[in-house]
């Protein structure tokens, strides 16, 4: 009586497999659970006076209200486009121009539309190992094949880039600033080593900054794109769209104000933008208009101020949680110890399996996290733990630090008297 | 020193070409050009205040406004899902359930998660000639075959149908209500014809159902959705999500209430939907939550009112275009008269181009249309244009016909002469 779905769908479809981690949030929304697990970011933090106010400044006015509701440009309302390219993006080197920039459906999307601009099935494509987990999705979908570069707390692995880039690629991923989910900051030198290799190879490189106001302490350092820049466009802003440069940067505000209006943003050479904008406009036409316009007012208003903010109330989080793990972590287990971002990574030693372990901890300590495993493109790492800060208070970290704490030195414990 | 972007992109992104409406509706912002061009709602007909104070209600509520900006999931907000499910649907005879629906951004994203779902590089697809543009473009990223089945005044062609699905194809599309672009409706013996060779054939249907909100006269007729779930799901709404069913059907708040908040509908049986939601997830998370309350709320509380307000004005605006056409079109164009939605669709002699009658009649006359070439899939119907009465008053519509009619008369004079 039914018709055999399966076999009426592309072979893409069948790569498609329900995220762990999302899974995972539906499950532990019990008030008693410490959670660790998800990479979201405070909602007591979220502007809620400037944002209300915003949206009935627009609605409420005859001039803004009825453009904030129709049917609008692919390529995102323009004042916004022009704030990133002059006011923001400045700021951390970036020489850019309005008509370089797409607004996205958050930085997601952004990720979505490159896998889909450039992976051909098969296609080789470089990823760190570990990896944002939404991005391996993204491009599972094009089903690339996946090729990984180690990437650890002192950086990526640059031989391995260059064995890897030397053998061709669509384009190499990385989030270089305390990423989700190794919070590793990849240091300067690496940064234009990488692109040496990049240009010298042919190969392109996307930037994913989802956490650049997110830096706790240390010096910025500066994106990839800013250093693609110094090779090929030189004043901040541009004063009219590049087509040089070999960098793609994608950007977000879900960490610094506010996910669910999803607004990110895409900065690219002409030649990339261009079809990012067609497939934009297949894809779901544009973005909300009326988000677009209150997130513009919003972050013009008071995005650098509010980060100030919202850092400071991160950092002593992180700092508890580094603290806590000092404390309480029993000898064997390593963590990286971030500039910034949402999360510690967790190495325990070999042979412990962080999925058995968070089976044990929901039930028996109440306290949730995500095993690495998922971040691997070849679901290596079982032996890692990623750990968010961002939305439990200093006291409720150091508790649920010290109840892992003990749970992990009873597994090291019986991993000792097994071997 | 720059890439060849070119040969970094994966085949896929060669198709894409600029949509000539949208590059059209760019350059037609002159207030004193008449435009039949753009297939949008007339902004003065959004209903303002309600949904001005439904965001400030959302947004000032502590108890709502934190869910409104944080992430959420992918499937979309449950009591919109539930809404639709129990409230609006049933109306239209659909009996479905909330777990059967995803949440989209406009329908233009379910048209897009579907090529993405069903079509593999080279796959046929049948499609009406002429089809909506945007699904034109949606499903070419995704390279199908394109086949065409020709639909007219009288509706689809059921022999051309028969042969194609008789083939196999991963999909039949189309708008069965006074669609974009030709207006017509598909009569109830049609699509009961058409879904038994669908089901002989076992091809998949979509049903997009943009204009649902937009009939003007007439009886409606069930939507193809409504007479598939004859066969298998008996109660609305149903007691539970269905795996039933091979009809696939979008729906839009775009023309009824506000196209700009980005709000549309998939509903598909289980196996279909649960594939679309991890697509939502890896394309963009999730569609922006608080665009989802808000026209939850707004949709609840005004739909079917307000509904019947912006009908009565266009059907105004249709007849006028009618009325018009009657009065001052030359003998050999011929035009269909829709029951409901936003266009008109008119076919000159054989030998008139229309794109060439658009390129004199933005300077000449100021009068704007869309040459109906864009809508067919082999590009053939160069002497077709859609025309759209949605957003001009009545005594526009009738100037803007008559100024047509003179550069129609003068075309077909000028043909006439030259046979």
């Amino acid at each position: 009586m039914s018709l055999d779905w399966t076999k009426a769908f592309a072979p893409r479809a069948l790569k498609l497999t329900a995220s762990e981690i999302r899974e995972l949030l539906k499950l532990i929304n019990q008030p008693d659970i410490i959670s660790f697990a998800g990479g979201i970011p405070d909602p007591a933090l979220f502007p809620h006076a400037v944002l209300a106010e915003t949206f009935h400044e627009i609605l409420s006015n005859p001039e803004t209200r009825g453009a904030a509701l129709q049917y609008s440009v692919s390529e995102g309302y323009q004042p916004l486009r022009e704030w990133l390219a002059q006011t923001y993006l400045p700021k951390v080197g970036i020489a850019t121009h309005a008509d370089n920039i797409l607004i996205t459906n958050g930085s997601q999307q952004g990720l979505e539309f490159l896998a889909k601009l450039f992976i051909g099935t098969g296609d080789r494509i470089i990823v760190t190992n570990p990896s944002y987990l939404g991005a391996l999705q993204a491009f599972s979908l094009y089903e690339p094949t996946f090729v990984t570069v180690p990437v650890q707390g002192e950086g990526v692995d640059l031989a391995a880039l260059e064995t890897e880039m030397a053998k061709g690629a669509k384009f190499f991923y990385l989030t270089p600033d305390f990423g989700n989910p190794c919070g590793v900051t990849v240091p300067l030198d690496q940064r234009r080593a990488m692109l040496e290799l990049a240009y010298r190879y042919g190969v392109p490189v996307i930037e994913d900054s989802a956490y650049d106001q997110l830096r706790y302490d240390g010096e910025p350092v500066p994106p990839l794109l800013a250093l693609d820049n110094e090779r090929v466009n030189q004043p901040r802003p541009l004063s009219e769209a590049t087509a040089q440069g070999q960098v793609i940067y994608t950007g977000t505000f879900s960490k610094s104000i506010v996910p669910a209006l999803r607004i990110g943003w895409v900065v690219a050479p002409q030649p990339v933008l261009q079809k990012l904008v067609l497939m934009k406009q297949a894809s779901d036409l544009h973005t909300p208009t009326l988000n677009q316009m209150a997130m513009f007012k919003v972050a013009d208003k008071i995005i650098f101020d509010h980060a100030a903010g919202i850092r400071s109330i991160y950092r002593d989080r992180r700092d508890a949680m580094l603290a806590a793990m000092k404390d309480f972590m029993p000898q064997g287990v390593t963590w990286t110890e971030p500039e910034g971002g949402m999360f510690v990574w967790v190495t325990l030693p070999e042979g412990l399996d962080a999925a058995e372990l968070l089976a044990k901890a929901i039930p028996e300590i109440r306290v949730a996290f995500v095993p690495g495993a998922a971040f691997y493109p070849d679901r290596s790492g079982k032996n890692t733990i990623r750990l968010s800060f961002s939305v439990p208070p200093p006291e409720r970290i150091r508790e649920g630090i010290k109840r892992l704490g003990g749970l992990l030195t009873a597994a090291v414990e019986a991993l000792k008297v097994k071997a």
